[in-house]
């Protein structure tokens, strides 16, 4: 398939469905719309999946791994070689994305497709599995060129629709959600997220995973220079990726696709994730639908972007970590929706008493 | 056992578990303390638990159910047969706290400490468990006498505290809820939030199931006359239940001082749980550090008396429904917070490298 038969594929959430939820919903033995974000949620679920028992029984996150060229000019608190050995740390268990997974009940699918190493030959584990779909041995240094070729943004959107669209079939998968690994990845993060909200990089860039002051100042002015150089164009979503974007960034937009297409829910982490969407949005609007934001993250872009888009994060919790961890986070409270418009009974079915008038 | 003898075996969380599990956070591969809130939920549960891997495994959520005699007055927008309908459809699996918990993995235990009518007699189904613990048929209209006796009041809080107690030690429970059931609650946990934060009536007191206008203004003026009738001595809980409380909140207040006393967390929901909340601390300040705000209600006193307990909400998603549901959503996030802290491995453990200086 190609990005452009994907693409010509997904059509918006159903208005029908949504309709019929929100009467259920009204329905239900509670006070009206008494659990209040739950009940939006239940309602996009029935909207997105076209029925009134949506299903959260098959759950996986996809997580996206990808090297910067720009984390050569230290805009990252971590050497660039940890991008490996979290990966390692992934597929061994011990990482946090593994942790919470377990807990909720996800699989993890990890896709290297950009790293500037190349994992040991291990493709499944008890933990995780690995699929190897690289694009390039990390990206370009946005700073002084484009982070990759116009070819590269759509191959590596694709891969993430691929790796996506097999697991969702092969699994059943009812409920996704995106994930990132890639030291740097919050540098391109902001670019995008400065090119199509619009607002000052200054207002979208922070600390990442942790650095401060002077670091920030520079990661700030390495951005600026990347955007003012290259000069993306903000209504192509496929020229910002190629421009100031990254290997996982791009894919992360192919697994929102690949859920859209699906026509089954997808739950966005923090801002490489975010960054991901709205790379989707531009070159889908209809992806849009599909989309629940996972939670608002400590990184101050994040915010700026979940409101452009539209998106209330459903948990708010100063969780800064990436791999999808706030996603699953928020997959757990997606979960408690579906069964309320799934499972709680009406108040003729119940028989209780309705609300007396005022 | 008497309440005295149950007060003085709770003491205050694990300071050096608590210092341990920070050491070890601090430690763990991710950025330091990029799970926020997380990370301090999984340090709670050490200090709770006495422990470095906290158990969430067994779980329930303990229904408290009464009924209020001020709700004559009508101020709520149900009629009071709903308590008794919708105890009928907690045991009957139809409700949103079924739904939640089945959803969950979370058990229900159903008490009536004090409603207008009996249920029928069915204590066991296959969606929760049911106990009989009336303390009264009903509390007096606490707007023109005191609600209960200062017995009933310590009785109601030993009901709750045994039925919790011999559950927690029966199932092995290593993470409780508290919720609610009672036409009218809102209203007595309005006045003792007033009384204990000092707070306006007006600021604390809401719409609760639905009222407005005309009927909300009455129900602020019920809780003032009340409140200046019974002159509830602000320094004294049980004097503050008897006055202008319910069965059901005292009860509410009997788990979470089972939970202290058993040393596991207990997840408290919404403004009526939260009254309780405010009764258990007063009676037991050490009671305070084993509780876990599950949510920040649509019910304007609840942000208040939260903030006066110095709990912070781990969801904010405009649930207004009470039953438990709000603080079962929250225990889905309190057990990642468990997991963080057991599962993920430390730098040195997954050989990853470390953060680099600035």
């Amino acid at each position: 398939m190609t990005l452009e038969q994907a693409l010509s594929s997904i059509i918006e959430i159903d208005k029908d469905f949504y309709n019929q939820a929100k009467e259920r919903t009204a329905n239900l033995i509670m006070p009206p719309r008494a659990m209040g974000r739950l009940n939006d949620i239940s309602e996009q679920l029935c909207a997105v999946s076209r029925t009134l028992k949506p299903s959260t029984a098959n759950k996986a996150v996809f997580v996206m791994a990808g090297d910067h060229g720009i984390a050569a000019k230290g805009v990252s608190a971590f050497p660039q070689e940890v991008t490996l050995q979290m990966m390692g740390a992934f597929m061994d268990g011990m990482a946090t994305i593994n942790a919470v997974s377990r807990a909720a009940g996800v699989k993890i699918f990890l896709t290297d497709v950009g790293t500037l190493h190349n994992m040991p030959d291990v493709t499944l584990s008890a933990d995780a599995e690995f699929f190897q779909r690289k694009l390039g041995y990390g990206t370009k240094d946005f700073s002084t060129e484009p982070a990759m070729t116009h070819k590269q943004a759509e191959d590596c959107i694709m891969a993430g629709f691929q790796v996506t669209s097999e697991q969702i079939k092969k699994h059943k998968l009812t409920l996704v959600a995106t994930g990132d690994m890639g030291i740097g990845n919050t540098t391109p993060s902001s670019a995008i997220g400065a090119v199509i909200t619009g607002e000052s990089v200054e207002a979208v860039t922070g600390a990442g995973s942790g650095i401060s002051g002077e670091r920030i100042r520079k990661k700030i002015e390495l951005i600026k220079q990347g955007i003012e150089l290259n000069k993306p164009d903000k209504n192509d979503g496929i020229d910002i990726l190629a421009k100031v974007g990254g290997f996982e960034i791009g894919a992360i937009a192919g697994t929102i696709l690949a859920a859209a297409y699906h026509r089954i829910p997808v739950v966005v982490d923090g801002i490489i994730s975010t960054a991901g969407a709205m790379i989707a949005a531009k070159i889908s609007p209809a992806s849009l639908g599909y989309m629940i934001a996972g939670h608002a993250s400590e990184e101050p872009g994040h915010r700026i972007m979940l409101k452009y888009l539209g998106l209330l994060p459903v948990l708010d919790l100063g969780m800064r970590l990436g791999e999808g961890t706030g996603a699953v986070a928020a997959m757990r409270v997606v979960e408690l929706a579906a069964a309320v418009i799934r499972d709680v009974a009406t108040f003729e079915e119940a028989a209780v008493s309705g609300k007396r008038d005022d």
